[in-house]
Formats: C-alpha cells, structure tokens, sequence
C-alpha cells in the first residue's frame, strides 16, 4: 500500500481506454490533429473563456514554460520558500526563463500572503542593479496539501496587477483544490485574477498530461516556438489530447480528486488520536503531513506501508497522499497499524 | 493514406498492450521503478555494453540533452546543414547548451564527409574569439532517408576523436537505419565510434519513447540533473519502460523497420518509370524523396493521399515516409494512381 | 611598425587629455552622472535625432547587447558569413539572446546582398520547429575593409523590415565607413533603415568606449538591465562619456578615420605594381586585404613588420590595418620593402 | 562632499601617470601584450602562488565570470542575503551559469557564518529534483563594512571543501580587508581555502580595473573563452594591466585602502555621541553603517553632503562610505554638521 505520492499510480481506465480507442488511423504530428483541436475548445470550455491552451507532458514543463513567458531573464518570480518550482524543479524556471530569479516568501501552510507580497513589491528597487518583480506564483491545491481560498487567490493577484506583475498558478493538484473550494474553474482562476495556470491530470488519473491554460493570451505570442525549442512539442500530440478528453468526460477529473480528498480526510481522521500523532497541516486536499513517533513509523514501514518521510525541526514528519484510486480499507488499515504500533487502544472501541 | 510522416500513426498493438499490462498497482515514480531499471539494462544488452541510459518522450529532448552533456556553451557542433537538430528542433541543442553554434557541413544525400569534418577542424582557430569544436552529430538513418556505412561513421568519429570531439548520433530512425546496415546494434554504434545515440522508437511504433544511450560514460555525470532541469524526467516512468521493453521483445523493433523499409523500397519501384518522376536521394531506409511534375501532386492530394511538399531548387519536391503499418495495397495505389496523372499505361502491362 | 589592428595603437592624445580633465572631483557612479548625460545628448545630436545611448567598453559587449533586445531566444539572425558576430565573439550574440541562432549569408567583399536576405526570408517557414527572423546585421565597414553604400543598406533595410526583422548595424569602424561614404550620420544609419548601432570608438582613437544607439526607440525597454545583467555598466562612467565627448569634439572622429582611410589608400597604391601582389577586396576603408609572395611576406616580418596573415583558398593572405597614428613614413616603408623583396624595381622610377 | 560610495572618486593621480605612460607605441590587442603578463605575474607574486589571472573591467564580471566556472546550470550558491550578487547584480550570477540558483543565508553584519552553511548543506536532497551545492560566495570586506577574520573564512572554506564546494570571494573591497586584517595576500585567500577571488582595484583608486585570481588552477580552463563570450576581453588589453601594476607599485593599493579604512573609523568616531545615531554595524573597513534622526539627515542634505540612506526596520539608515581620497576635513566637517543638527554641543566641549 503506496502512500508516497499521486503520481505511484497507474493511470484511471477510462484514460487507458481513451488511449486505446485513438490508436487507429492516421493522424497528423505535433499537435495539428483534431484530437488537439479538441482537447483545447474542451478546456477552454471548462473554464468558461476563451484561452489558449498547450499541452505536455510533465507539470515542471507546464510551470518552467508558463514562467518562461512572464518574466525577462532578468525578472523576479516570487513564490513560497517551499513551493515546488523553488525546491523540487532542479531550477527549470531558471533554466527557461534564461536566470530569472525566484524570491522565495514564507506563508504558514504553504500559503503565501498577499500582504507579504506587498510588503516585497513596496520594498522593491526599480534601479538597474536589481532584478525586476515580473510574477507570482501560487500553488493549488499547495505543497503542504492545503488550499487558497477563492478570495485569497484574488487578494494575491490585485497586489500582483497593482505592480504589474503577471499570476500564475501551478496547479498539479488543481482539481483537488477545485474540489475542496466547490466553485467553478473560472472562479478559481481568471476571476480572481490568475493569468496562466499550469493544470495537472497525471497526479490525477492520466499517464502524463499537463496542460498551460493562458487566460492571459498575450501571453501565447511565444509559447509554442518555447514548448517545441524545450523538447516538449510530443510528434503523437493524439495521445495527450485524449488524456484530457477521458478526463473532463463525465466529470471524471473531478469525480478522481473528490475521492482522494476524501480518502486523505478519512487518514486524518484515523490517525485523530492516536497518541504522538500531530498534524502538520489542515488537510483540505489530498495531502496529510502528520508526525509521528520513530517507533510507528518502523512498524508501519515493516507492515509494508510505504510513505515519505524527513526530519524538520525535530520531528519525523510523514507525509500520507491519497490518489484517486486508494482504498478506503487500505487507509482504515493504516490508520489502525498506526494505533496499534502506538500502543492504543483500537479506535472504534475507544470512541 | 498518409505518407506524411512515421509519426502520423499510432502504436503497434504490442506496445499498446504492453501499456495497458503496467496499468496497475503502485510503482516508485521518477524512474525509481522496476520497469525502468529493466528497460535500462535491456537496453545496454541490445547494445552489448555497459552503458548508461535515460529515457526520455521526445527526440529533440533526447537530442538537445545529449549535446548539453557534449559541449560547453562556448562550443560547436558539427553536423549536416540539413539535420534535424540544425533546421527542425526551433533551437533546441543551443537552448539546451546554453547558446552553443551549430555549425553546418554540406554533403550530398544528407550525409556528412570525414574529409569535410576534417577541413573544418583543421581551419579551426584555438583562440578565444571563436567557438571551440567540441561535437560531431549524425543522423543515422539521415534527413534524406540514406543511411551511413559503417565505415564511414568509423572514420568520422575517428577524425572526431582525433580532434578531442564527441561523436552524437541522432537515431529517430535508428532501427531503419540497422535494418538497411544488417549489422548489431554494437557494429553500428559504439565499436564505430559513437559516443552518445539518440535511441527514437516513436516513429517506428512506440506512443512517445526516446532513450538516450550514452556508451561515454562520463557523460552521464550531470544528465540526470539536466534532464530534470529540462522538465523531461517523467513522473510515472513506468510508462515510457514498457514501451522499450516491447519495442525489444521479439524483435519487434526490426521486425517493424524492416517492414517500413520495404514499404519504402516498394513505393520508390512503384514510381520507376512514371514520367516526371526523378529520385533526389537513393532509398536506403523508410524515406522516399521524388520530385513529381505539378499535375501529378494534384491529382494524388484529390485522390487523397496525404504528403508534405516543398520547392527545391525549382522542382517540387514531395517527401514520402513509409511506416510500421503502412500497407502495401496504399503503396500500390499510390504508384498506381501517381502513374494514371502521370498519363502513363499501367505499369503491370508497360513491363 | 604595426599593421596588424587599429586597436594595437594607444589612444589619441585628445582622448587621453580628456580623461585625464575628467579625473578631478565627485560623481555619481553607474551613468548617473554630468558627464555621462552629455555624451548622450552629444551622440544623439551627431545623429540628428531623438535615440538611447548606452557606453560600454568593448565592441562585443555593444554587438551582443544589441541583439539581445532585437531576438527573442528562438530567433535568428542574418549575417555575413565572415561577420565579426559569427566569427570572432566566441558566441557572445548566442548568450546574450539566450541561445538565438545566426544564419550565416554569403557575398562578395564582406557585403552581403539584399537579394540573398530576402531568399531566405522568403524559403522561411513560419512553423514552431524553426528559428524566426527576428534581424539582420550588416557591419560597416565590413570584415573586408569594404563599405555598404547608403542604397545598399537601405536595400536590406528594406527586405528586413517587410519582414519584420530589425536592422543592426555593427560599427566597430563606422567611422571609417562614414568618411569614405560622405554623407551625415544621419543618412548612413537611420535614415537608411537602421534600428541600432553599434558605434564604435575603441579603434578609432579611443582606450576603451563603444555606444549602442538605439534609433528604435522600442529596444531600449530592458536595455540597461541587460547592461548591468552582463555586467557592462562601469562604476566609474564618466571616464567612458568624456571618450566619447573627445570624440566628436572638434571632428576628431572623422579626422582620425581620414587619416587612417588615407593611409590604407595610401599602401594599396603603394603595392600596386608589386610581382605576386593582388588585392583581395576593394580598399574603401583603413583595411588592406592583399595576397603576397611568400618569400615577400618573410622579408617583411624579417624587417620588423607586423600584420596578421592566414591562408584561404591556397594563397596567403595578408592583412593590413592602418589607425588614427599610422604614419605615411611607415606605409611608404612598407611597400617600398614588398617591392624590393619582389625583386621589383622601385614604384617611382617602374612608373 | 560625497560619501555615497567609494566609486564616486576619480582615478589615484599614480594610476593616472600610469595610464599615459602606457600610451605611446603599438602593442598587441587582447591581452597578448608584455603589459598584461607582466601585471597577470605581479598579481601572482603578490599572492605568492601561481596563479592564473584574468583582468575585466567590472566587479560583476569577475563575480559573475567567477562564478560560472564554479558551478554548473543546475548548481547552487551559498551567499549571504544581503550580498552584491545575490541583491545588487541584477542576476548577473544567474546569467553567466546558464541559470544557477543563489541561495542566501542570514547572518549578522553581512558575514555569514560556517555552522549555518552546514546546515544548509546537511538538509541538502542530492537527489535530481533539486540544484546541487556547488559554491560559496564570501564578500571580503562585507556589504556591512565588515571583515570576516582570517579563521571565519577557514571555517566556512572547510566546511564548503568537505562537501566538495568551491570558495568564491568577492574582494570588490579586499585591500580594505586586507589592511584591516593585518595579514599577507595569501593568508588571507587561498591559504584559508579561497578557490577564486574577484579582486577588485576600482573601489580602491583605479579607473576600472578587477582582476579574477583563480588559486584553483583548474577553475581557468574555460575562463578565457567565458571571458571573451562575455564580451569581458578588452582590446586594448594593456590599459587594465597598467593599472594594476601601478595599483601595487610602492603599496599603493595598502596605502589607499589604510587611509580609506582611518577615513571610516574618524566618521564613526565623529558621530560618537551625537544624539539619535547608532552604529548598525562595527565600523572595520572603510564603511559606516549608522541610523540618524530624520532632521539631522535633512540638515547634512542641506549642507550638501550627499550620501545614500534607506528604510531598513523601521529607522533610517545612511551609508557613509570613505574612500583613498577622503579628507579628514570633510570627514570631520560631515561629523560636526551632524552633531550642530542634531542639537548637541560641540564634541570637543562635550567630552
């Protein structure tokens, strides 16, 4: 039983049968096929707008090419200190955008504040000796599997426009936020001011499909030259669109990442007392970051649970990731290998 | 019938199968999975060496990092003035070098000359005003469907090893290429000299599946991080291994070429004798370059057949890609019906 | 007696006297200075037109910068094929535009043709796998101590910007182009077409001082960070402003390239007649491109002269680079001791 | 009287001479001239080491070309938050290691502190998602006008060597330092485990003038083509030298720096006791960090003084930086200025 990551699964069968159902026949390269066409007007649907929208394969691809168009190389991209594109990209924004400089800013749960952001812009010196604030970017739902709300995200991105700076917003894990908000994808994003959004399905149900929705279409003017001169302009361009056909198709997306929110809710309240247990973060997505006590932590990973884990502060912090396939009775029984390595009582006859 | 590309169809049924089969249960992702550690060493047997190999989903990622780990950015690459890598990745090898010079040899029938590699290294100035010769890619088989000897790859890497460089083989069309050579897959890479190959299996039945080979191993020090950097390590590598594991099984990645081979073979007979018709290029691999009189283009679009096209020094040029699943009866028919615009008796009864 | 660069030479006496002037009291470091305000608004009206300046030290610096606000990372740009950006910069217009290809173009003498550019311009396909014409740069005077004429770079002016491309021009010796043209400023740069100048001082008499002249006025949006970005914005900039105020002050400039345009007229003549000598280009600047006997090249280096010399196309070329201070005494030495080494009876009793 | 910086001087009257004695003849281009060895082995001498040097005419080109041969594209470099290239470079840093990312630590009076680089380095993942530790940069004197000693560098040297980190200083101060220090060259670099050192002469009395000393030899392969590429390689290549052999002729550069270093600890004496300053930073090179009443920083802007101030935690802080032709006059006149605004009685009947 694999909690490390929504990305240890396979893909959903629905995608697998999509994949499947589109190999016949001819279709023309690169992305100038009708599969395209249609995966594009479909997410642009979606979202309600018009947008243009491209496709890849992997969501630090989607974020380093969607940073890549808003910022010059000698830009600043603001972010939180722990978001994925300043630690676990291996500097792609960097890379793309020719030595832009990331700014990384603090936030309690993952969470950057507009009032942060603000407090950096006001601070700032437009002089030549220093970078330019170019973006922001937010993560949805965030690296510590919380989410903004809607007037968060809005409050963000007024002080980003007051400055001019442009938004984006990594959303690997946006249908999980999209889930926990219950609004709709417009509100989520271009409503409350988001000009790019990188929006994941492989942690969702896809094999490997990410898409750069620019409601900002000005922003489009480069992006294809910069995704095919990345390497990342696929010559079967069928097979990522029907990805995200199979996904949107009778809510799949959202019907996927409604129950790995709620399998991630049903762990954390196994885990509610079981003694030396302490969540690290409110769990509103799919996400748990719990420490527990090394001696749990053994007996889970003898019993065969696998999960990442790493000191911070003191603590071993575990984190727990629910998929949109993860059982429930896989996570009852975590939970109940956690009690029992911690010497409780089982839950049900302790309530 | 589409003879645009090898890239215009899906994949082989096994390939396809082999997806579906690693559909399920959990696996490590990143590549830290049993999946790809087979795909891996599968690979390094194919090639009789020790080798170290990253898969990867497109063959400009493939290409442009493996000239990232060949040059400096102060550096040149020598290659064919109409090679991929010069004329069709947008910029990709200097995007990934950080700005290297690629620079140009001519050579008839897409091949590059010892003797032109070796005039340029020894016009080669040292000083530091000028890019300094750090790489040599072929394309093997090559932009116009020719295919090098081994001989001649032998003695272009060994002016190239002789000058200091690395020795880059670009092989989307690898397999056509050690159909048409009938020699290993070892004879036609490393014991002839190259250092890193581009390993393609997208245009010869995979969905989306490139493995660069590096047989110099130090080369491999930083590439893991490069392809990361790049946003091309994907997060469910399951995915691109078992396409190599069934690209290998059974033979079927010759079994494939050589199919496409004879298709193309049959194709360039089938257009001997129609008037107007002239080869530009011999046909060595899966490619048939043929110029056609203007009526006869027109005719085999209305009749639809699909095809790219380009004016070349006065004659329309129309390039014609046979593939995996190319069926005789198209290549018939496509002869058949180029002859009947072409104005000319059958060719079963002008014999 | 050094014939091999203008840049071999020290600086012209007034030049120095003016840094020296300049040496005493405060000021603002970075361009925010007095001095710094007036060579501007000097360079400006030399040109007879609102533009934005910006000093740096070295032609490079000026070249790359300049392209780096006319390319995007995914863009090409013309060239002569023996220009000094693709040749001798180690691949600086590569770097400073993050990675943009230049695509070398022939023609006779150093020039390259309005025709050749719009051929290019016009086999150009638009498509995301290739680098986009973003500009064009001519030199003047050209790597062959030749001169574009006003209607030739209006010519190419042309071409480039129906299609969109901007028109760079470097001027590491304009000065010695302007001189030999006869016409203002004005009509040898912007007025015909061109967007930026690179306008060189260095090998006209000054230490170190080159300016970029921005006649579009567009470009200069993210100059000066790129300036400082590279690091190319002098603490101290007053001493490269009162360079440039020397410069103009008095007609120094275009004394200073008469002087150095007679001399290389002067030689010319002077080998005129001499067994075995044969230019190779037009002599319309301060260059001198002749091939010589060997026998006559060894005298000359056995006597003390200086020049650089290479080999192409069988023969051995010299060349020979007259400054602001080459004395007419040295020139005269200079053929006076070809001809004798030719065996050839003097010029003035020959005639 | 202008405290703003000590680059808002002209050029030492020594270095001046020395620059016009190097005027006169020809000599050849590019740094291949007897000048340029001569200053390239003095520097060597002075650090008594072999060594290789590199002269550019800015701080942030030696930092940055520094730097770039230090690191790869994927690699990070430990600086304190504060430090010129992480704050005022405008990413030049990132520019030139193709996208390296800076990764600033705290620390008291702009040092940072070798336990906290083990921190950093001890929390590292090696895995690919995220850059890899290659540099530490040290700025020596500080951005906080102070020294490190001679142990703190060892310390951090040690720990940045441990783990295969190279050792960058950013000596745009270091005579500064060094005269503070009281020790040889080379304790004060390479035999504390200093790899590279921007040694900068501009702030110090030259015109401008930095010199790249690598004592890690093997950091100078690329370093001249990087150098070039950059645009760094100046033409006329004897002016950078002649500056630093005069810089170092009869100790100039001690002398400078001595009297630069008194200039800054009489201001900080000065001010002693004037109501409402406070010293932000121990005054230990020839910089002074000190808050003052808003009235009193009108009251000297009134006088004319001119120096940089900024908000910083809620006070005001000016910046008063001393220079090697700062006159005790004006340093005692700025002192008295601040004490009659500030209300005090005179210091001399104060004490």
């Amino acid at each position: 039983m694999n909690f490390c990551s929504d990305n240890t699964t396979g893909a959903a069968p629905e995608i697998l049968a999509a994949l499947a159902a589109a190999n016949d026949g001819a279709a023309m390269p690169y992305g100038n096929d009708d599969f395209t066409r249609r995966a594009e007007a479909r997410i642009a649907e979606v979202f309600e707008t018009e947008a243009d929208v491209f496709l890849v394969a992997t969501g630090t691809a989607a974020n380093a090419l969607s940073l890549s168009v808003m910022t010059p190389p000698f830009g600043a991209v603001f972010c939180h200190a722990r978001s994925h594109i300043q630690c676990n990209e291996c500097g792609a924004p960097e890379f793309y955008s020719g030595g832009a400089k990331l700014v990384p800013l603090p936030g309690d749960d993952g969470r950057i504040a507009a009032g942060d952001l603000l407090a950096a812009l006001a601070a700032h010196d437009p002089g030549v000796h220093h970078v330019q604030p170019a973006a922001v970017s937010l993560s949805q739902s965030t690296e510590a599997g919380t989410v903004y709300s809607v007037d968060a995200v809005r409050a963000i991105a007024g002080v980003a426009h007051d400055h001019g700076l442009k938004v984006h917003m990594d959303g690997a894990r946006f249908a999980n936020a999209l889930v926990a908000l219950g609004c709709s994808p417009a509100d989520a994003t271009w409503r409350a001011g988001v000009d790019a959004l990188s929006l994941g399905a492989s942690k969702n149900g896809a094999f490997a499909a990410e898409a750069v929705v620019l409601f900002d279409r000005a922003l489009a003017k480069s992006f294809a030259y910069r995704r095919k001169r990345g390497g990342h302009l696929l010559s079967k361009g069928r097979f990522l669109a029907v990805q995200f056909e199979a996904y949107f198709a009778d809510g799949l997306w959202l019907k996927n990442a409604a129950h790995a929110n709620a399998m991630a809710a049903r762990l954390a309240d196994g885990l509610d007392g079981v003694p030396g247990a302490a969540l690290h973060h409110p769990v509103e997505a799919n996400e748990v970051f719990v420490s527990l006590p090394e001696p749990v932590i053994a007996g889970l990973l003898d019993d065969g649970f696998q999960f990442y884990r790493w000191q911070r502060e003191g603590a071993t912090l575990v984190r727990l990731v629910a998929a949109f396939n993860t059982r429930a009775e896989d996570v009852d029984a975590f939970a109940a290998a956690a009690r029992r390595h911690a010497g409780a009582v089982p839950a049900r006859q302790g309530t």
